[in-house]
């Protein structure tokens, strides 16, 4: 059983967005993020500021809003001082060193302007994370690497995994943690490595309390088995807090309110086994 | 030695936008596709605009584009017309059904509607492709998976590679090909899948005449040793062709023309071999 608090483990985090994450954690008591992955401006500001005091994180795929604008970076930016939490654009970063600079700092949205923490697949090789880095980490940001995925059939076993956790190893300073169904400390690990006192953080989507899948291969466990069995970090959840109807948000407020819980009673029993 | 001609391919193919490429790719006598990879509309259009009589295929990664509006997907429409290229937004699709479908049919860039090909990595397993196919099939969109990388360490390796060929071969109504180093029929391929007749496009990154690295971890071949060595259908260039002075268009034209004549006699060379 993993039995670190998120307190003491700060101080084994140099990274910044790493530290605000667990500090986060502890001063609002809460292990949940919510994925807010809806097509409309309005619905996506409406259910963050509904969840906004439950979560210590709030994942975003800003890619899919249609009416996007650089106003909208500026309002959550806001609501994340207001409520107190991480914002994390989980863009799955995929290609090679330069290009995934370009998608980071470029474009439209200029991601590393604004979120604290982001993804990236470890299928290119090390030079994904040497691109990511030259851009986020002057920026005070971090990266997390996709170790393992929920869906039905993923590729992410093995080896691939092993070399994931490599790849973060190596680069301790920018990647703090893996998207991840377990702890990833020592996985992968040489012979010839230290990995006394090695600390990822360990995010774990596919987390739901109602349902066991989404009919397109995602697959749910609940909070218990994600925090206690499993060990891992902070639970994502998405239309298991705000379901398909976004103007219900004292409804959306209840369930983020339930998550939390539930996420923040498995910790405890966790740290107390 | 492969020894199928473009032309003879295309009754192999159902999908619309594979039957176009093969056809393009024959009465312009070009396998050479360029990859604009700019952060400014202006540079975009003005290679494109120079580079379109040589090239088979425009591949874009419009995200990283500053200064993007709807007006440049007109815009990039129109040179495909002009000029008989395909468009292939390089976009390595890489989450979850649900989520990539939104991601391709949704957000400020809605790829779906003016991309020929789009690609996927095969990591999360079939939903990837289900969730994609789900909004391109019904507009004659065509997709890739990516089998290999270019790049140093890329995990695309044994049964990753092989799972990658398994999800087309379920999906051959529009997953047409492959990004990759080599031919991919019958990879991974069973006793009892019947492979006869079985046609993949491949379409090879990190192809260059005059260097060999970009310093980020991607490794060069030049067009000779991916079309005839290999066996691969199109070379993808970027760097190569445009350099990173984008106002000297004459030149950049000059360049789309050598890798043209290159790739083609490369071809050439393999059918009578």
């Amino acid at each position: 059983m993993y039995k670190h608090s998120y307190a003491s483990r700060i101080q084994n985090h140099t990274n910044p967005a790493a530290r605000l994450l667990l500090e986060i954690m502890e001063r609002k008591q809460s292990n949940l993020a919510v994925s807010v992955d809806v097509t409309k401006a309005q619905d996506f500001l409406a259910i963050i500021d509904a969840v906004g005091p439950y979560v210590c994180m709030i994942k975003t795929h800003v890619d899919v809003i249609e009416d996007f604008e650089p106003s909208l970076v500026r309002t959550l930016q806001a609501l994340s001082a207001k409520y107190d939490f991480c914002i994390f654009e989980d863009r799955k970063f995929a290609d090679i060193g330069n290009t995934v600079a370009l998608q980071y700092a470029s474009g439209v949205y200029k991601i590393a302007e604004w979120s604290h923490l982001t993804n990236a697949h470890p299928v290119p090789g090390p030079s994904v994370v040497t691109g990511l880095k030259s851009v986020g980490l002057q920026r005070g940001r971090g990266l997390l690497l996709l170790a393992e995925m929920s869906t039905a059939g993923a590729l992410t076993t093995g080896s691939y995994t092993e070399d994931a956790v490599k790849m973060a190893r190596a680069n301790r300073d920018f990647v703090v943690g893996f998207i991840a169904q377990r702890r990833m400390e020592s996985v992968g690990a040489s012979k010839t490595d230290d990995t006394t006192g090695e600390d990822f953080l360990i995010l774990t989507p596919g987390v739901g309390l109602d349902v066991k899948g989404d009919g397109m291969g995602q697959q749910y466990r609940t909070p218990r088995e994600v925090v206690v069995g499993a060990g891992c970090d902070v639970i994502i959840v998405g239309r298991g807090v705000y379901g398909t109807d976004y103007s219900l948000t004292a409804k959306i407020a209840g369930q983020a309110k339930r998550y939390q819980d539930e996420g923040w009673k498995a910790y405890l029993e966790r740290l107390t086994a």
